[in-house]
């Protein structure tokens, strides 16, 4: 079905942060096949024509890093020391989910991403069958990883061989909405050893590798105390840096692990309100993006959020950055609007989605900028970073295909999903 | 009337962090007559009866800092360095800003106030009296000072003559709603010999005070080259501390500043999104907190936020501190529910509101919990602060009057303000 949206203001976070006022994007089998100017003659060349006037219509975020199953944890446990939270609150939940748990889990993380615009999103968990599942009922894109630890550098182990199961099975499925990747959790889960085999897995494969990387102070003195070297120089080392990696946080980068992003072509994502959730830092976003590495956002798990809003994590990065370097200039509009974006699809490795442009995926949003907080009307772009509401996405559309419209998910059961997770994070937490 | 809300989650915001399951709250004559769980037998009792099951009822939000008349100029200029969008975007705009341009602009922070739950706000501008104007329609509370700024200390100016007028005519009007407080703008727009007059003055009718202080380290630097002392000791040998003051930021202060404000009992109003969009720093809140020192919440103007989300303001608050001082356990959320409802009626001299308690006035806002993000629910207060979202606010009753009700607000004319907003903004900016 060829779908026009005409008549708004469409935000395309192409590199010159280019908007169309009175625009019109015409949408063929899933791409966009017409951007520009609204002109009537165009309504006849489409199925379905809908009125976009009084609305932004803007790329979907890409939620680069996120555990969507965690959901199942949020707002159980807050403002504890990191270790107590994890130790005492955290894992004794975790060890009790199942499949099930996963499955409503990540679907309620869908669920609320969907609401909040966002259309492709990076997960690493357990039961990721399960997830892969609720992706190919949500509409969605994401790239799927099951989370990796080990010792050994020797022989098979049981995560990997899942890894490389779900890899078979639903890598490019979904008509290329799913992608995976191997995902190994962090230097103080994964042995050097066991690293480079994952790096060597990638390879033969060609997978993208993501991990969580620098996230504090804490991990980085641990490692060089135990390896003599940063995690950064000790994943490197192991052969995981390269232009697919997606390295998640790097708050406690120094200048030489950020040479080493940079050159390896690295793709960070960065989490500020989890880093600031768990006092774990300020990553130092705007140095990095200065050297020309790709920072993309992510919102980390529900548990360390607590919610999957990428509209606020936006305003969270730029504001962050904004204060720890007292520089008010730091991380504009444009810049804050493209990591929500079109980074993250690079970094994901969706190469044909985070930009509008023709012959792009139609995967867009539509917001309402008819609420008070977009008035008066001086700069669109500014309302939806710095005042806007993500509650203001009325209608979601991926691949050309409406997923939400005026903010009802079509494909998704909300009160399902809603009670089903209430059931199971009953029995988890009795 | 009489009004009974029946069957929610209440969130007392008293000091034991309370909350009643399955509660109900009786109002009458403007105040709670009833706090506790639900009884049926208490239907009766009152002429309308609200079904509040699966909602969560708090104290409305205090703003305690703002400038409703700036959201004229939200969203026109941003990612500036201070010096260049104050005195080349804002000022000049500000220059032709009418009486009309002020009533419309307050009223336009008003409906989004009230949108977001905000039951009553603390105002420092000019043309204060359409602003009162404006609040006796809405319905809201609020205390409102005409900013004052001057060199002398003897005589009368303007500024000081419209205050005693605005006072003179609106303190206590609206049966209680409205206060009128004497504002002095900071030290940087004030000589101590003016300060000293405000003072003076302030003592003589019992008015509250409030001021912009040390929100920057510039003006604390400025202010000890020039007078040989920090802005609150100047204002502290000014007289103008004392337990009615309300002063805004507070970043820059030292631990002997610090002393002075608890010696003397100040409220401090903490604006941490203002404070990290204009890269100003994080205001020592925990340990002021710590020592005693009353700190309520505000969002500053609309055109340094750019929002007026109390929600929002609350999570940047305690993420703010928590990453600053690398401590998860900082302004955990009972602290942070304080700092934006009783904290900050205490700091505009609102004695009776800003907790559920009998007896206390009935300034109430019902959340809808039945969205994803709260879910699973497990603890309502913890969802509110770290996955809510300010628009799950349905309901807000003032006074024990229905402001708002499911999403609509019943005091003002919301087509109306967007449309002079919008208009008034494009003569403006022409």
């Amino acid at each position: 079905m060829s779908l026009l949206l005409k008549d708004g203001c469409i935000i395309t976070c192409d590199e010159a942060g280019s908007v169309i006022k009175q625009g019109a994007i015409g949408i063929k089998e899933g791409l966009i096949d017409y951007l520009g100017t609204y002109r009537e003659d165009l309504d006849e060349k489409y199925n379905r024509v809908i009125d976009v006037k009084g609305k932004a219509i803007m790329p979907g975020f890409v939620n680069a890093h996120n555990h969507g199953a965690m959901t199942m944890f949020r707002n159980y446990a807050d403002d504890l020391k990191l270790m107590d939270w994890l130790f005492n609150k955290i894992f004794p939940l975790e060890d009790k989910l199942t499949a099930e748990g996963a499955y409503w889990g990540s679907s309620l993380a869908m669920l609320e991403m969907i609401k909040g615009g966002t259309t492709a999103y990076c997960d690493m968990y357990m039961f990721m069958d399960k997830t892969a599942e609720a992706v190919m009922q949500s509409g969605m894109k994401a790239s799927l990883g099951r989370g990796l630890q080990g010792e050994s550098g020797e022989g098979m182990d049981y995560r990997i061989s899942e890894a490389l199961e779900l890899y078979k099975v639903f890598h490019k499925s979904g008509n290329g909405r799913i992608r995976v990747n191997l995902a190994p959790h962090s230097v103080y889960t994964c042995s050097p050893a066991y690293l480079e085999k994952v790096a060597k897995t990638a390879e033969e494969i060609g997978a993208s590798v993501q991990i969580h990387l620098s996230e504090t102070g804490d991990e980085v003195r641990n490692c060089v105390e135990k390896y003599k070297m940063s995690p950064v120089k000790l994943i490197d080392k192991a052969g995981l840096l390269n232009e697919r990696t997606i390295a998640a946080h790097c708050v406690a980068v120094d200048d030489e692990d950020m040479e080493i992003l940079k050159t390896r072509k690295v793709n960070v994502v960065h989490n500020p309100s989890s880093n600031m959730k768990l006092a774990s830092g300020a990553a130092p976003i705007k140095a990095m993006a200065d050297m020309g590495i790709n920072i993309a956002l992510g919102t980390d798990g529900a548990s360390s959020n607590n919610n999957l809003d990428m509209l606020e994590e936006m305003r969270t990065a730029t504001y962050l950055q904004k204060v720890f370097l007292k520089d008010p200039t730091a991380i504009p509009v444009d810049q804050v609007l493209a990591m929500a974006t079109v980074n993250g699809a690079r970094a994901l490795g969706f190469n044909n989605t985070g930009e509008i442009r023709e012959g792009m995926a139609a995967d867009l949003i539509i917001i309402n900028t008819e609420k008070p907080w977009y008035y008066p009307k001086y700069n669109t772009k500014s309302a939806i970073v710095y005042s806007g509401n993500s509650t203001d996405v009325e209608c979601v559309i991926i691949g050309g295909r409406i997923i939400m419209e005026k903010g009802e998910i079509l494909t998704l059961d909300e009160e399902k999903i809603l009670y089903e997770v209430q059931r199971i994070a009953e029995k988890l937490s009795s």
